[in-house]
């Protein structure tokens, strides 16, 4: 089944949805606003359109989906302050793939409306924002109709999971043990698509339009560095299944992630090569596995095991779907239970860690 | 609770579910075909736009939600090949409100695209459709950024239930025994919710910009002329059910439709007095209130339970949200099988027309 069928983060709003275990990505969102702000600022009082255009690409459905939203009408609102200036127009772009709960984002408007008129008052906007389901690996939008994209945590997922010639061997992800061939394939596919998003992105974008991508990275060239180990330890999770009969061993070497992290100098040689944008700044930052930010928990006690499955529900909201798909809903449970224990085992011995990227672009 | 609330297509594509019982509006949307093409071909033809920019307003989520469009894209395409043209790109908004079921609509639109592609080939397009949640009695869009408005079965309802000084005793819309304080509280209310509804698409609308709006109407001037015996027969089930004890009276006292099915002079006077769109034309004709077509169907057998099974469970696709919400759930079944009964026993003595307006505006 294509990816673009399957991938998409829990509906709803219970337990194990996306909505409700999306705290990583809202601190992940937080710590990347000061760049997101700076630069729909700098296009807004370089160009003053009468109308703000803005997608947000890989929107999700939970808290954090109209997060960014807010954040930009916030900035823009302060800055035509400061100017004397009315505020512009916003126009809303939430994309996400067909099988995003769209439903869920759009029943929390009327509120978000109604805030927005009791804040800012009548005369403000009109706001309109509207959902648009789709790959971003295809043409989302007329030609020359955005002025700024933003992306958080969506471009690290592939259009497609790389072919591979080799199998990679009791993995989902690339590991130590994982063939050349299989890295390649990887690496590759990497290369393919961010180039394809970048050039279409660039056909969407209006004259002196910007781009925020926010993705997961590596902090080092090693492709297999202990950033991917959060997957190994998925891995192993499914491989304890083989072991206890509760799923085939074929179907754990026939499953990959359609995910990839990129090096700082990988996104770097991509945007240098399709050449249709300026990378103005590219930042890196750290956050813990758990959602929880060093920064601001200098006096935080940690548990391992409350860690432990906060990582576990983080990455069940966002993986369920894959896995589901392929191995069958009815080890779900008993994998993600294995799994928080493994996080826990690992964090009480070492730090967990991904490193974000977050790229500041700006149209050619 | 507020209409916007409430108002909403059944949802999903189960035996109740609007998109299984939405053949009236499809017939409905295939006599007004016509004038819709025109309009927006004279559009296109006038101004050229490199992007068609159109909104369907009351969209709902069925079949038809994407028929129009089809249609629209058709033409263009069709308009282009003659004059030897490129097609232009399209952006598509489907409106309604937040309680429609956008993601059924949604998860359809990788098939659209992909017919799209196979009929049209590789460079037709982009067409970016997008859901565009609220109330068409509220701004929607930047100024000037839509061509063409179009709107099917959904003008007729009002953005509130007509506020009574008398009760509207133990009928549920305009009926013979409804006082004329009722009367003009309805009028008054549609004439307030049209005019409202020109004045916000004519900011939404670009210059040159066109709309076509389907609507039920009334053939008479005489308000409480045959045209609303729908509704009559829906009373008289639920007051059949306050007679068994099923519900009070006094529910039956309080509950009016958000709905107005005008006069064509009550049409032409408000889009008169509102003043911002020319009335290029208004065309009526009628359907049979069984979603069949008395020109297309000359062989026809007319079986008045059949009949009556399809008036009831189009009735009830479209206006259970607001029934059950009143009334509770509970009374559904019994209601609509006794309204069934109804229909069947008008259908065998004489006939049901819906009387239809479609309506071709023109910004000045």
């Amino acid at each position: 089944m294509e990816v673009q069928q399957v991938l998409h983060m829990n509906w709803g709003n219970g337990e194990t949805s996306y909505a409700s275990n999306s705290n990583l990505q809202k601190l992940v969102i937080t710590k990347a606003k000061s760049m997101v702000i700076e630069s729909i600022s700098d296009l807004y009082t370089t160009n003053f359109p009468r109308c703000l255009r803005i997608a947000d690409l890989g929107c999700s459905s939970g808290p954090n989906t109209l997060l960014v939203i807010s954040e930009i009408i916030e900035a823009i609102d302060e800055t035509c302050h400061q100017l004397k200036r009315n505020t512009p127009e916003f126009q809303v772009f939430l994309n996400d793939l067909p099988s995003n709960d769209f439903n869920n984002i759009f029943k929390t408007l009327p509120a978000f409306y109604k805030q927005l008129k009791e804040e800012k008052g009548e005369k403000f906007g009109p706001c309109s924002i509207t959902g648009l389901p789709g790959s971003f690996y295809d043409r989302l939008f007329p030609s020359s109709s955005i002025d700024f994209h933003h992306s958080s945590y969506s471009v690290h997922w592939l259009s497609q999971v790389p072919i591979t010639v080799e199998s990679n061997k009791r993995n989902i992800y690339l590991a130590r043990t994982s063939p050349p061939s299989v890295l390649k394939a990887y690496l590759e596919q990497f290369q393919k698509d961010f180039s394809l998003f970048l050039s279409l992105r660039f056909e969407e974008i209006t004259p002196g339009g910007r781009m925020v991508i926010t993705m997961l990275g590596r902090r080092s060239e090693d492709p297999f560095g202990k950033e991917g180990y959060f997957w190994e330890l998925l891995s192993k999770s499914l491989n304890d299944l083989v072991s206890e009969g509760l799923i085939e061993e074929a179907q754990v070497d026939s499953f990959n992630l359609p995910f990839y992290m990129p090096s700082r100098k990988e996104v770097e040689d991509v945007v240098c090569a399709e050449g249709s944008f300026y990378l103005d700044q590219l930042d890196i930052f750290d956050v813990n596995w758990d959602g929880s930010d060093d920064d601001d928990n200098k006096g935080f006690m940690f548990d391992r095991f409350i860690s432990g499955k906060k990582v576990a529900k983080c990455i069940r909201a966002v993986a369920e779907p894959l896995i589901a798909c392929h191995f069958g809903d009815a080890i779900i449970d008993i994998l993600f239970s294995r799994y928080m224990e493994y996080v826990s085992e690992h964090l009480s011995k070492e730090e967990g860690k991904f490193v974000n990227f977050v790229i500041s672009l700006r149209g050619k």
